[in-house]
């Protein structure tokens, strides 16, 4: 199997970005505003720095998208990966892999001190994915899991 | 019980947050770089808008520490409550209530879309916590809870 190409989404890329996470949201029944306000929202946020697009495949068939925040213990920043997905006809051809192992490289490369990702219970195989890539859903000292808890305003 | 003073910290605050922090991993086991290395970090970090705390108590005796990101599907930022700390001394008495309240408040008033939060599995105590603050650990419409990976660089 030939690797598959990856590359930083560039401003310009904001279209492709939008359409790939709009489907996404479109595969799992989760609300989206649609690839318009999307592709308006990414051209802000890919421009500042602080949230970073990755794109598997060509033409690109997967995405990750990935905000940066400061993190009192840690000297450099924390990476949150939001957003991770490959599009239904290229699962299993090392699109996902591929990204990571990307992602988790350029951000050893830019001082990141941590990567952290929010995982559904019932998604067995992305977590396993994740520990095959060097996450943890396990707290080595104590054996447990955290949970996510979020509200909307 | 008299309502709880809870204030926005300010750069001149570094060292009064640090030390809360900096005993909440003492009291977890967790490592923590020190008080010293921590007020470094908050002068910092306080002054760029992106991570807020609140101190409630006085003399100050809870603490909350929170990131804000940008965030694809929603209009405004999403804040992450990274950290949430009341004394020994002080539990009981209302702080940690009075804090995530004002929080709330203010996330409302400037425009953040959601907040999140991860908790420890074990920790039910925090999780009813957080539900009776409006937070959900489930999602809605699958039942399911989320889980938090990650990995240190």
């Amino acid at each position: 199997m030939a690797p598959q190409p990856v590359r930083r989404a560039t401003v310009d890329d904001a279209d492709v970005v939008a359409r790939l996470l709009h489907d996404f949201n479109t595969e799992f029944d989760t609300d989206t505003p649609g690839p318009f306000v999307l592709a308006e929202r990414l051209r802000r946020l890919l421009a500042d720095g602080q949230t970073l697009a990755l794109l598997g495949g060509e033409p690109a068939s997967g995405v990750a998208l990935l905000t940066l925040r400061p993190n009192v213990w840690y000297p450099g920043p924390v990476a949150l990966l939001d957003e991770m997905y490959v599009v239904p006809d290229a699962r299993g051809g090392g699109i996902g892999g591929a990204i990571v192992d990307r992602l988790i490289a350029d951000c050893r490369r830019d001082g990141v001190s941590a990567i952290e990702i929010n995982v559904d219970q019932a998604d067995v195989d992305a977590q396993r994915f994740y520990e095959r890539h060097g996450f943890q859903g396990v707290d080595p000292d104590t054996g447990e899991r955290a949970y996510y808890f979020s509200q909307e305003l």
